[in-house]
C-alpha cells in the first residue's frame, strides 16, 4: 500500500476548551480540561475517525494569566491510562519533560502505559520552556539549552535501554517446573553518562509494539538534532507548505545524516482547521476566532517564550522594543522569531502582538473540499507526513471527520480501517529489536 | 451510626498472584501483574463488596530472585486511572516513594488521579527500603533513615499545601464576563525547606474530596512518627492481637501529643485470610501454602531487609549468624526485629528463615465464622480500624466477600451500603479545609 497520511488528535489544543475564550462556548463544559469525560469522548470521536493518536500536550509553571488549560490540567499520563481503557486502537502520546523528571521513572511510567494499553503508547519528549517551573523543583535557575537538550538525548537513550530489560522470551513461566523467569534475560542497564547514572533493570516488561514510540517537540538547532537522533514522530508548526517542505528536508537530511532511516521518521505539524459551506465563510469564521480574543489576554500571554516578560510596561504603538537577549533559556527559537519578524517589518509592539497571537497557521480553511484538497497538496508536496489536529468545539471537529476524511478516504490518501491495533503498527514504524537479543543472535553460543 | 470496619484489598500482595509460587495456580494467568483486566477485575469483585479501597504496593529495585510481582508490575498510578474509570465508588490507594519523587510531580499526578477518580485518590506514603533503588537514581548510596523520613514528612506538607493552591471558589467560570479564574483564589506556596523549594502553585484544582487521603507504612520510630504527625491511614502488621493494641495505642498517643485527633486515623493491618468448610481444613491449607513454598526462593527472599543480603554463604544449621548492623539503611525495624529473636530463641539459620518467611500472620482461618469472630474480636479490641486484605486466588477472596462479610454485615461490622463516592466520605474522614479560605474566614476583609 502507498504512504497515507497520518493524524493525531490535540484533545485540548490550540483553539480548543482551553484556550482563551473558547471555554465560553455551549457545547464546552467549563472544567473540560479536568473532566475526563470530555477527553474520553474526544478520544472516541477521533477513534471511530481511524486517527492514529491523541496528543496530550503539558506544562507546568502557571500565573494567573496563562489560558484555562494551563491554569488547571490533568497530568499527561494518569489521563492517558485512564483514555488507554475506554478505547482500543488508537495511540496516546503525552508530553512529558526530561528537565524535571528522572529517566528511570519516565521509562516505569510510560513502560506501564505500553502494557496497560496493548502496546499504543508514545511520548513526546520535551525541555520544558518555561524557565519558572525551575523554582518548583528546587532549582534556582532553569537548564541552559545545552544541558536541557542533553539530558533529554540521555535520558531517551536512557529509557530505551531500560525497556529491553527484559527480552522477549525472559518469561518462560512453566508451571509444570515453577520456572517463572529466566535470569540470562533480565539485564541491567549499568549506565553511567554525563547527566544521569542508572542501573537497571526496569521492573517492567516490553509490550508488544517492543517500545513507546519517541515523539520530539522543539525546533532550535539543538531540538532538531535531538528529532533527528531519536524522534519517530516529530510534532511542530508549518505556517506555509515551503517552511514545511524546508523543515522535513532540515529534519530527515539530519536524520539520514545520522545513519538513519528518513522513512522511520513521520512529521506531523499542528493544524487547526476551520471549515463550513464555503470558503468565505470558513475564513470569516477563523478570523473571527483569531481576532476576538481578548487583546489584554493576547498581551499577556505574547509575554510567555521571553520568559512570562511583562509587556504591558511599553507603548503599544511605539516600535517593537528592543530585549537584548530576552528569552534565550525559555522560548528561544520562538522569542528570536518574532524579533526578527518585528525588526525586519518595522512593527510596533500592538502590530507584533497581532501577528504572534493569532493561534493558528490559517491555511486549513475553506469548504471541505478545499480542505482536503489543500492536505492533499502539502502532503503530496513532502511538506508533512502526518496532521495533529487541534480539537475546537466538538461539532467543528465532526466536521472534519465526516466530511473531510471521506474525501480523503476516497482518494486513497488516509486509511479505510486500522492496520493494527499498536501505535508502531498503525504509523507503520517497525518494532525495535531487543539489543539483547540482537546481540544474541550477532554472537551465537558456541555448540 | 457506631464506627464500622473499614476494608481494603491489596490487589498483588502477599500470597496472591504475585507471589513466588501462586501464579501456578489455575486461576491466576502468570501475567497477572502486568495484567490490567486482572486487576480491574479484582477491584470491581471488592466493590461489589463494598470495600473502601484497592491498595497497590510497589517497589523498583530488582535482582532475578525478585517475587514475581516485583519483577514485572505496572507503576501505581497509571494502573489506578485506569481503574479509576473501571469503578465508580472504591477508594484507590497507590504507593508512591518520597525518596526518589519530587513533591510537584507527587502532587500533580495524585491531584490528577483525585479529579479523574472524582475524590477516590489516597497515597501511601513510603521511603523505599531496598538501598539498591538509589542506583536507579543517580545516587551512590540510599538516604539514610533521618533523611528518608525528613524528606517523607516535608514531601507531605508540600504536597498537601499544592493541593490547596486554588481555593474552591477560584473558578467562577462566567461565561457572560468571561471572567474564568479569580487570581486572588490562586496562592503560590513559595516553601523553602530542608529537602526542596517549591514555589508553586500547582497547575490543578481540588477534588470533591478536597485531598487525597494520606496512608503510610513503616512501622521504625521515624515511621510512627510519621504515621502520626500526617497520616489519615496507616498499614502495618498485626502479628496477635496483643501487638495490634499495642500499635494502634501508641500511633494514637503519638497523634494526639501532636494535637491531632485519633479518630481521624484508621489503622488497617494486612492480613491473608484462609477459609474452608471447618478449621481444621483452612489450617491445613494455610499450612501447606505456607511449607509448600520453595526453601531456596525463601532463602534469597530472607536477605531482603538486610540489603538482599546473601544467606547462600552460610550453614543453614549453625546458629543465625552475626550480622552486625547489617541492614540498618534499609529495612531496619523488620532486620532488627529478626537478630532480635534468632538470638532471644537460639535459632539457626533454616529455622530463622522458616519463621520469617511464613507470608502471613496465621489468625484469620478457619470456617466464615471463625474468621468473621475473629475480626470482630480484633476489631473490639482495638487492634484494628480495618483490614487490608490480601488478595490470593479469586475464588478464596469470593469465599471472604460471601460468606465472611455477610456474617459481619448481619451484626453491623461492616456497612451495607457506600455512604459516599469519595474516598474520604467512605473512612469517615473530615474534607480539610482550604487553608487559604481558612485564613481568609479568620482575618475577613474589612467592610
Ligand atoms: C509543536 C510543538 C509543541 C510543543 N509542545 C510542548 C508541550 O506540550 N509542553 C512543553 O513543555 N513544551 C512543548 N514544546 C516546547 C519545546 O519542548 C521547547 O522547550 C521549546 O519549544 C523551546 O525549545 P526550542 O527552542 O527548541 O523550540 C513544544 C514545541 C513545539 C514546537
Ligand atoms: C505494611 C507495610 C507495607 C509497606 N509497603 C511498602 C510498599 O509497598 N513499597 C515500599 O517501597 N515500601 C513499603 N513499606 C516499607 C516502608 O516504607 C519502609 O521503607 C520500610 O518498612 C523500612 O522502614 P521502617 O523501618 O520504618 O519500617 C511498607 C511497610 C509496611 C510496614
Amino acid at each position: 500500500m502507498s504512504r497515507q497520511l497520518k493524524l493525531g488528535a490535540v484533545l485540548m489544543g490550540v483553539g480548543g476548551p482551553g484556550d482563551h475564550d473558547t471555554w465560553r462556548h455551549p457545547e464546552i463544559p467549563g472544567d473540560a480540561s479536568v473532566d475526563i469525560r470530555w477527553y474520553a469522548e474526544r478520544a472516541r470521536q477521533a477513534e471511530a475517525a481511524l486517527f492514529d493518536l491523541v496528543f496530550i500536550v503539558d506544562s507546568q509553571f502557571i500565573t494567573p494569566d496563562s489560558p484555562p488549560h494551563y491554569l488547571n490540567r490533568l497530568e499527561p499520563l494518569t489521563l492517558l491510562s485512564a483514555l488507554a481503557v475506554s478505547t482500543t486502537n488508537i495511540g496516546l502520546v503525552g508530553t512529558l519533560t526530561t528537565s524535571y523528571n528522572s529517566p528511570f521513572n519516565l521509562a516505569r511510567r510510560l513502560g506501564s502505559l505500553d502494557l496497560i494499553s496493548g502496546g499504543r503508547a508514545g511520548w513526546n519528549v520535551v525541555a520544558t520552556g518555561d524557565g519558572g517551573t525551575a523554582a518548583n523543583y528546587s532549582r534556582d535557575e532553569h537548564f541552559d539549552y545545552a544541558a536541557r537538550y542533553g539530558r533529554a538525548l540521555e535520558s531517551v537513550r536512557v529509557c530505551q535501554g531500560l525497556w529491553d530489560s527484559y527480552e522477549d522470551d525472559a518469561f518462560p513461566r512453566d508451571v509444570a517446573t515453577g520456572r517463572f523467569v529466566d535470569p540470562d534475560k533480565q539485564h541491567r542497564l549499568d549506565h553511567v553518562g554525563e547527566h544521569f547514572s542508572v542501573r537497571g533493570p526496569l521492573n517492567i516488561s516490553r509490550s508488544k509494539q517492543g517500545r513507546p514510540v519517541i515523539f520530539q517537540a522543539g525546533d532550535s538547532e539543538e531540538g532538531r538534532d535531538l528529532g533527528a537522533s531519536v524522534g519517530e514522530g516529530i510534532f511542530t508548526h508549518a505556517p506555509t507548505v515551503e517552511a514545511g517542505v524546508a523543515f522535513a528536508r532540515d529534519i530527515k537530511d539530519r536524520a539520514r545524516a545520522k545513519g538513519r532511516n528518513e522513512n522511520e521518521i513521520v512529521i506531523m505539524p499542528g493544524v487547526t482547521p476551520w471549515i463550513a459551506d464555503t470558503d468565505a465563510e470558513a475564513r470569516a469564521a477563523e478570523e473571527h476566532f483569531r481576532n476576538g480574543r481578548d487583546f489584554a489576554k493576547n498581551l499577556a500571554q505574547f509575554g510567555r517564550p521571553f520568559g512570562w516578560h511583562d509587556f504591558g510596561r511599553y507603548d503599544l504603538d511605539a516600535p517593537f522594543p528592543d530585549l537584548g537577549d530576552l528569552g534565550k533559556d525559555s522560548f528561544r527559537t520562538q522569542a528570536e522569531r518574532i524579533k526578527q519578524v518585528a525588526r525586519d517589518e518595522r512593527l510596533t509592539l500592538r502590530q507584533t502582538v497581532q501577528r504572534f497571537t493569532a493561534a493558528t497557521p490559517a491555511p486549513f480553511v475553506g469548504t471541505p473540499r478545499t480542505v482536503a484538497d489543500r492536505i492533499q497538496e502539502w502532503f503530496e508536496a513532502g511538506a508533512l507526513d502526518g496532521l495533529n489536529i487541534h480539537i475546537t468545539v466538538p461539532s467543528v471537529f465532526a466536521r472534519f471527520t465526516d466530511e473531510v476524511l471521506p474525501i480523503l478516504r476516497e482518494r486513497g490518501v488516509v486509511r479505510d480501517r486500522y492496520e493494527a491495533d499498536t501505535l508502531r503498527g498503525n504509523l507503520g514504524l517497525p518494532i525495535p529489536e531487543n539489543v539483547h537479543t540482537a546481540a544474541r543472535r550477532r554472537t551465537p553460543v558456541p555448540a
